[in-house]
């Protein structure tokens, strides 16, 4: 009966410098065998688009150093988002998820988005699953 | 003895992206029947002030693409902040915080905040609320 | 076998807006007994360097406003954030966490670091940590 410890994330940014603290703390509970979510809302659902993850930039008017720290993280060796997903992947604990209401805001078809997305589903369907994971965070 | 799951987030920005997850969640908890507690605090402060929610903008620069957003999210049919807020009111679970700190440091007075706020609290308060909720989320 | 209740939040963001919040639940949980764990990752990394609490200001084009934010915050009575920080030290159940990756990637050395860190960890260990918390927050 050891049931799995379970980590829901909200990504409601879509910015460089919070998508990597997503997808390193998504790596790091999948490696620790963590069940982990990953809810895309608002600007994050950017994420999900095809290219999306690549194109990410720092915000505001910090997005013109966005070239310089990526040089920095492969310099650091850590891998570029894209890779993170990947690796995610998998270790196979990751679920995936658009907001449905996003994707109709934003005006997103689901054949925009990248494969690696598991399911399109409501606000409901994520905080029910919100409710029972030992780490929650909105990001 | 079956108790009611708990919401407890810290409403920080209060800018228009950030508070319409807020309420899409607390509305969405409302349904679910969870108690929700929303503790508004520095910039999240202004939504409380009357006509707050009606004039909260995206941010920084973004700020120009207010007005179009706006007509999106009307097109998705998804209700105005102050409509979320009435739902949310009207399922009954919902309970709204003004941090008194911020209060003093922004200059606000209780007779200029909404009427639906129910209490005026420190950071302790809340914190306390917090510790025993299911989840948590600073937004 | 009463055991403490526990605290954790990633500080991801460096401005002054941000900091506030963390060293005020930081130092609410102190007062109220909690173990708080407070791990400092991409921007919130400079609020660890010497000089950094105080040369934090708010984001943006709201940069200009520091200095008169601070003037509210000094006649509000509320402390500085080094203030802060020193009187979390002195009720003695914070622990401060530098991350590993984002001292690679930002170039800081150890001995740039303000001695109030406890530790420098990856991301797996403050998850681990965070797992058993009775609040997390990504801030």
């Amino acid at each position: 009966m050891n049931e799995r410890k379970k980590m829901a994330i909200i990504v409601h940014s879509g910015t460089m410098d919070k998508l990597y603290p997503v997808f390193m703390l998504a790596s790091s509970g999948s490696a620790m065998d963590l069940e982990v979510h990953l809810f895309f809302t608002f600007w994050g659902l950017n994420a999900l688009k095809r290219g999306g993850l690549d194109g990410a930039k720092l915000p505001g008017l910090m997005s013109l150093g966005t070239g310089m720290m990526k040089g920095r993280i492969r310099d650091a060796k850590v891998p570029p988002l894209t890779e993170l997903l990947r690796m995610c992947r998998e270790m196979g604990n990751l679920k995936i998820y658009a907001c449905s209401t996003t994707m109709e805001l934003m005006n997103v078809k689901e054949e925009e988005l990248i494969p690696e997305v598991d399911d399109i589903v409501g606000a409901t369907v994520f905080l029910d699953i919100a409710l029972d994971a030992d780490v929650q965070l909105f990001i």
